[in-house]
C-alpha cells in the first residue's frame, strides 16, 4: 500500500492498493534494485532514472479527439504560483516514493506561462527558488532542463527556424531564462527538442536559410551558457515528423551531421527517444549505436511507440526484447555521457487512477533493470561477444589490418581479388544470435 | 551433434555442431517438450508443428536484388523426379530429426512443374506415391496441401480472378490435381492463398466481376473436394498487398466477410500468418481473435515480420511478447480448428549453413512453447482473467444483461441516461495488464 | 474581395482580399460551376458539397503539442447559447458565400455540452430551432447529423462498446437526441463514426462481446429512427486506428461484413473518408469501389492525408490524380446513394487567417470539379473504358460465360486446362492506362 | 507506328502500334520536346534523360513470388558475348528511337559475370570496346557507370562493409574495372549504391568498424579514379532499407554527414531516387532540397514508389504534382551538378509487351517535361516566389539581418523579446501556396 499526500488536495487518492493476487503485486519493483551492482556500477549509477515533469505531472490524457480525462489533485488551485508549488510538492513526493533520483522539465511545466514575457520571467524565478528548496530537502537532482518553444501559438511556424525574426528573438529570450533556471538548479544538462523546427509545407519554406538560422541560434545559446559557467552537455533530441510534417532533427545521423556542419559537435550530444527512433524507421538500438559511434550518446528518453500507428504514443517501456538489445549496445558503449534515463512516457488516456501512474513507472523501471541484467549476462556468460568479434577477425591482422590502417590502395585490392579465386560464403548466423539473446531473457 | 544424411549428396554437411559455450547450445530445445501437458493437452497436440516445404526445402535465399545463396545438397540431381525424391528424403529426415509431426506443401514444391499440363499431372502423381511411402515409414502427416497459382507467369494477372477465363480454367485444373494429391496423402486441410488474386492497378480492373469469379471458383473447388470425400477444412490465408499492389483477402475481417457473402462460411476457415497480420496493420493477436470470434480460427503460419520494413520478411518467430499474447488468445479460443502451427518462415539470405536451418526451427518452436507455458500460467495463476472479466460485469445482470438479450430499446437507454447523472470514469488499467504479462514471461 | 459579417464581432476580418497577381486569385472558383452539367447532372447535384461544422466553425488548430492558434470571431460570447447562435450565423453566412448547399454536424458542434444530460438536451433543442430558421432563410440543408460520442472523457473506453453498460446507455440517450435533431432539421442521413469503438489494448478487452454490443446498439438506433419516420440512410464511417489503437470499423470491407452479420445491410451504407482510406493502407478509389460493389456507397468525406505521417491530417483535398481516379469510380458507380461530399478537412495549424478558410474550401471544391470533368472526358472520349472492358471479354460468351453463370464445375475447368496447352500472356498495359489518365488531366 | 529491329531475333515485336483512339496515342510525346527552351536551357540540357540498362534491357519482371514474365528478343543467344552485343544493339536502337541522349549501367548489366574474376575482366573489356563503337555511331553518351556489388551471393554480407576482408578486396577489384570501363567510355560520373552496405541484424554487426571501412573504401576508389584522370563526379545513392534490413546510406542527410566525416565532400554528390526518398519517409522534393543546400545535388533517378507498399516498386514516374514540386526545387537550385535524369524504373510484371516499354518511357519523360514547364511558369508568372520570399523579409534588414550575420548574442535576443511584447501570428498560407501550384498544373 502506498500512502500519498498529506494535504487537503490529496483527498480521494490517499491510498493506493492492489486488490489482485499478492504474487502479481504491481506496486513493487521485481527487477530494479538501485544498489545492485551490474557491470561494475550500481543500477542507480547506470540509469539515473528521471521523471518527466510534463507527462507525469502536467499531462491529463487529452488527444486530438478529446480533452483530458485525468484529474490529479495537484492542479486545483487557481493561483498559478500556488498551483505550481502544489505540483512541485506532489512531484517530489512521487519521485521520492519511487526511489528515483532525478527529474527533467520544460520551463512551462514548472509554472504556467504568464500574459507577458516579464511576468513569465518572474514566475519562473519564483518556482526555481521553490524547487531549489525541494531539491535540497529530498536529494533529488535536475537531470536536464529545457524550454518549451513549441506549444505556444507564437511558435506555430518554428522557434529558431521561424520566418519571423521576432519569434526567433522571443525564443532566444525564453531559452536564456530556461538556461538560467537550469544552472540555478544545478542541472547537469540542457536539452533542445525542435518540435516546431521543420516545415509544415516545403512549398512556403526556405529550408537552407532556416537551417542556417538554427545553427546560429544554437551557437549563441551555447556561448551564453558557457559564459555563465555551465559545464554540462547540450542535447539534441531527434524526431522525424511530429508535430511538423517534417522536422529538421529527423534522426541521430541527421542531427549529428548538422552539429558537425555548424561546429557544435564538441558541446552537443544526442538525447535519444525510443518512440522517436521508431517513427524514423530505426530501431532504438540503431539510434544508440549511431550516437555512440559519434561519441555523442548523451541521454535516453525511455518510452515505446506502437509499431502500427505513426505517431508518438509515448507509452511506458515494456518491450523486453527491444530493451535488452538496447542495453547490449548501451553496455558496449560504456553507458551514457552525462545523461540518464528519463521516463518521457504517459499513461494511456483511459488510465485514470493514480495507481496507474505507479504501475507505469514501476513496469518501466523493471523493464530496463531486467534488460540490463540480461544484457550483462549475455556479454559475460554467453558466446555472443566472441561470435560477433570473430566475424571481423580478417581485419585484425594481415592485409585486412593494412586496409584498416590506410596502407592499401585500390590496385592492391584488385591484386588480392585476382589472386583469391571465388570466396567461400560466411553465414551471418542471425538465427543463432537471436536464439542466444532469447535464451538469456 | 546432429548427423545428417546417409547419401552421397549430403557430403559436406554431414555433421552439425555448435562451437560456442555448451550452455548456449542452440541445437537443443529449451522449452519445447512434445509430451508435456499444458492446459489439458500435450504440446504436440496443441501445436501440431509443421514444416513448410517451400521455405525449408525449396528456398535458396534469393531476393529482388540478388539470386539464391543457399545451396543445399538435395537439389543436385538434374532429373526432376530424382531431385524431388532426394528432396523428400531430406525433408522427412529433417522433420523426423526435429521431432515434428507434420508438413505442408504447394504442388510445385514437391516436384518441378513440367512443360505441359499432362506431364505435370503425371509428375505430381509420381511424387505423391513416393510421399505416401515416406509418410507411412515415418509417421509424419500432411497438415495441409495447396496449389501454387501465383509463381508461374501465366498467373501474373491472377488465377481465379484473372481477366482471361482460360487462365482461370488452368488454375482450376491445377487445383483439382492438388486437391487429389492432398486427399491421397490424407491431408487434413486444404489451403487457398490468393497471392495474385487482387490487382496491380485498379485502373484496368473490374473488381466486382473479379470478386464474383473468386466466389464462384471457391465454390466449385469446395464442391469437387466434398464430392471426392474430403472431410477436412478449407483455409483462406489473408494478406494485404504483396505480391499484388492490393490483394482481395486483405485481412481476416475482409476474408470472413467475403466467405459469408458467397455462402462459404461453413467449409472455410482462416489460416493466419503473423507477418501478414503485421502487413495489414493488425497484431497477430487481433487476427486470431477476429477469426476465433467468427468460429473460423483454422490454422497458423508461424513467422514474424519486421515492423520497419513493409514486406514479407518471413523471419522465424522469436518475439516472446507477441507470441505470449497470441497464446493467451489461442488458449481462450480453445485452440485451432483442424490446423496446426506451420513454420512458414525462412532463414535469412546470409544464413547459408545447414546449422542455421536447425537453429531457426528450434528457436521458433521454443518461442511458441515458452509462450504457451507463460500464457497458461497467466490464465491459471494470475489476476489477469479476473481483472479482464470484471470490466464487463455490468452486462452480467440487471439492465446491462437485458440490453445484451435485446430487451432494451433506445428509449430505455435514454431513460437510463436521464436517471444516471454523470458517470465515474473506470480506468482501463492497461499498464497493470501489461505488467502482469511481463511478470510471467 | 469578400466582405464578411455585419456584426460587431466580425471586426478585423471584415474584408478578405488577395494581394498577389490577379491571375492567381485564390478567391474565385476555377473549375467548380454548380450549374454546369456533367454526365447528365449538374455539378451541384453530383457533389452536394457540405461544410463540416466541426472543423470549419469549431476547430482552432490545436494539436498534441500545442493549443489552438486560430481565433475566429464567432467564439467570443461567454453565454453558450449566444455563442452557438453567433457560430450558426457565421456558418450560414460562410456556406452561402461559398455557394454550397449543405452542412453536417455533431450535436456538440452546434452548441457546447452542458453539465447535465437534461441541460444538454434543452440546449440542443434551442439551437435546433434556431438552425431551422437559418435553413429556411438560406435554403441550406442538412446533409447528415451525428452525435459526438468520442470526445467526452466518459467515452474514453468506447460508447456502444464500453465495458460499462451505463456509458453505453448514456451514448444511447445522446444519440436519441441527435437523431431527433437530425429529423427535426430534415437531415437526409445519419452518421455513426466509431472513434472510440475499438480497443486501446487487446489485453483488457473482450472483443467478441464488444462487437455484439455494437451490433445490438446500432439495431436499436435504427429501429428508433425508423419508428420516428426517418427515411434516410444510416452511414458507418470506417477508420482503422485513431484515436484508439485499433478501431472495429477498420475499413469498408470490415464494416460491410459487420453490417451483414448483424442484419443491418439494408439500412446502413458507407461514409468514406479519403484520409481514413489512406490510414487503412487502401486508396480512396479502392474504398469507393468496395462500397459500390456492395451497393453501399453512401457519402464521401473529402480531405486528404499525408502519406508520410500515420495520422489523420485532414488536409483539404488537392490531389488531382487521386481525385480524378476516384471520380472515375464514382461516375461508373452512378454516384452516391443519399449522401454528398462533405469537406471534413481543416486548415493547417499555422493557417490563421480567415482568408485561409476560403482558400482551402475553394481549392477543395475545384479539385473535385476538375476531377469530375476529367473523369467524364476519360470515360466519354478516350479508349479507357473500351480497353478495360476488353480485358474481360473472355467471360462475355462461351465457356467463360458459362462459368459466370455457375454452369461449370471443377472437372470442366480441368478438361479445359488439359485441352488448352500453354497460354499466351496478356499484358495488363498498366502504363498505358496511366498515360491515358494523365493525358486528360 | 514504331518499327523495331532489323535482325532475326526481333521477329514478333517488329511493329508497335496503338489500336485505341488516335487522340490517346501513347506512342508520341505530348510535352517532351528536347529542343524547347525553358528557363534559359533546352529540355535536353535540363534533363539529359538516360535509360537504365538494368531495368529496360536486363529486367524480366520477376518478383519474390514468381520468376520473370517478360521475354524480350535480345536475350536469346547462349553465347554471353553475342548476347551482350545483341542487348547493346537493342539498347542503342531503343535509346535512339526515344531521342534520349544517355544511358547508365552496372558492369554486370552489360555482360554476364563469368566464373572467374579474370574472365569477367576480359568480358567487360570486350563489351566496353563494342559500346565505344555504338556510342560513336549514335552520339549516345554514358551518364554514369557503376559496379553491381550486391547481387552476387559473395556480397550477401556487404561489399565495402563485409566482415570478411577478402570480400571487400573482391569488391575493390570489381570496382576498379568498372571505373576503368566508365573512363574508357567517357562516362561523366561514377555511382555508388550501397545495396548491401548495412546490416541484416544489428546483433551480429560492428557498425562503427563497418562505417570506417566504408569511408576508407570510398577514399581509395576516389584516389584511384583521380589518378587515372577521371574528372567527373562520384555519386552516392541513398536508400533506407532494402535489400538490407537497414542501410548505411539511409537518406541524403545521412549520406552527406558521412561524406563530410570522411573528407569526401568535395568529390561526391547525391544521386537521389524518388522511390528511395519515399521509403525514407521523405518527399522527393525534400531530398533534392537537402542535397542542393549542401551543394551536392548531383543526379536524379526518376521513378516512383507506391505510398502504400514498403518496397521499391520502381514504377515509371507519373505523379504530376510530386514532379512539379520537385521541378520547382530543381529550378531554384540551378539544376543538377554533372548528372541527369535516369529512368531507374521498370514496367510492371504483368506488362509483357514491347509496347509497354515505350508507353512507360514516354509517360515518364512527359511527366518531367510537363512538370518543368509548370514549375517555370509558377516561378516566372505567379505570386509564388514573392509570397515565399516575403515570409523571410524580417531577416533581410535590421536586427534580423544582424542575427544572420552573427552579430547578436543571446542577451541581445533576450532584450528584443523583452521589448517586443506579444507577437502577431503570421499565417503560413499553406492552402494558398497549394492552390497556386494546382492552378498552374
Amino acid at each position: 500500500m502506498i500512502v500519498l499526500g498529506n494535504k487537503e488536495y490529496y483527498k480521494g487518492i490517499g491510498q493506493i492498493q492492489f486488490e489482485g493476487k499478492e504474487s502479481d503485486n504491481p506496486l513493487a519493483f521485481k527487477y530494479y534494485n538501485p544498489d545492485q551492482v551490474v557491470a561494475g556500477k550500481t543500477m542507480r549509477e547506470h540509469f539515473r532514472f528521471a521523471i518527466a515533469y510534463w507527462h507525469t505531472f502536467c499531462g491529463h490524457g487529452g488527444d486530438p479527439f478529446g480533452p483530458g480525462t485525468q484529474q490529479f489533485p495537484w492542479d486545483l488551485s487557481n493561483d498559478p504560483i500556488q498551483a505550481a508549488k502544489d505540483k512541485a510538492d506532489a512531484a517530489f513526493e512521487f519521485i521520492t516514493k519511487m526511489g528515483f533520483g532525478h527529474y527533467c522539465f520544460h520551463d512551462n511545466d514548472l509554472i504556467q506561462e504568464a500574459a507577458t514575457f516579464g511576468e513569465s520571467e518572474s514566475r519562473l524565478a519564483t518556482i526555481t527558488d521553490y524547487l531549489k528548496e525541494k531539491q535540497a530537502a529530498s536529494g533529488v537532482k535536475l537531470l536536464w532542463g529545457t524550454a518549451n518553444c513549441f506549444s505556444n501559438p507564437r511558435y506555430m511556424n518554428g522557434a529558431a527556424t521561424n520566418p519571423d525574426f521576432n519569434v526567433l528573438a522571443r525564443a532566444g529570450g525564453q531559452i536564456k531564462l530556461a538556461i538560467d533556471a537550469t544552472i540555478a538548479l544545478g542541472g547537469e544538462n540542457y536539452v533542445f527538442w525542435g518540435g516546431r523546427e521543420g516545415y509544415m509545407s516545403l512549398l512556403n519554406t526556405d529550408m537552407g536559410r532556416e537551417l542556417d538560422h538554427m545553427g546560429q541560434f544554437l551557437t549563441v545559446c551555447r556561448d551564453y551558457a558557457r559564459a555563465q559557467g555551465f559545464k554540462g552537455n547540450f542535447f539534441i533530441e531527434p524526431k522525424p515528423m511530429e508535430p511538423m510534417k517534417h522536422q529538421y532533427d529527423f534522426d541521430s545521423a541527421t542531427a549529428i551531421g548538422f552539429l558537425r556542419q555548424y561546429g557544435l559537435e564538441n558541446d552537443f550530444k544526442m538525447n535519444i527517444e525510443v518512440n522517436h527512433a521508431t517513427l524514423a524507421q530505426h530501431t532504438f538500438q540503431h539510434e544508440i549505436e549511431t550516437a555512440a559511434k559519434a561519441g555523442m550518446l548523451g541521454s535516453l528518453d525511455a518510452n515505446r511507440g506502437d509499431y502500427q500507428n505513426g505517431w508518438d504514443t509515448d507509452q511506458f517501456p515494456n518491450n523486453i526484447q527491444e530493451t535488452t538489445e538496447a542495453m547490449l549496445v548501451f553496455l558496449k558503449a560504456g553507458g551514457l555521457q552525462g545523461g540518464g534515463i528519463n521516463f518521457d512516457a504517459k499513461i494511456r488516456r483511459n488510465s485514470t487512477d493514480m495507481a496507474d501512474v505507479f504501475h507505469a513507472h514501476i513496469g518501466g523501471a523493471d523493464t530496463f533493470a531486467r534488460a540490463l541484467l540480461t544484457a550483462d549476462k549475455i556479454i559475460t556468460s554467453s558466446s555472443y561477444e566472441k561470435l560477433r568479434t570473430e566475424r571481423y577477425s580478417s581485419f585484425d591482422s594481415g592485409k585486412g589490418k593494412e586496409f584498416e590502417e590506410g596502407k592499401l590502395d585500390l590496385k592492391a585490392l584488385y591484386s588480392i581479388a585476382q589472386d583469391n579465386g571465388e570466396l567461400t560464403l560466411q553465414s551471418g548466423k542471425q538465427e543463432l544470435f537471436e536464439n542466444i539473446i532469447n535464451q538469456y531473457i
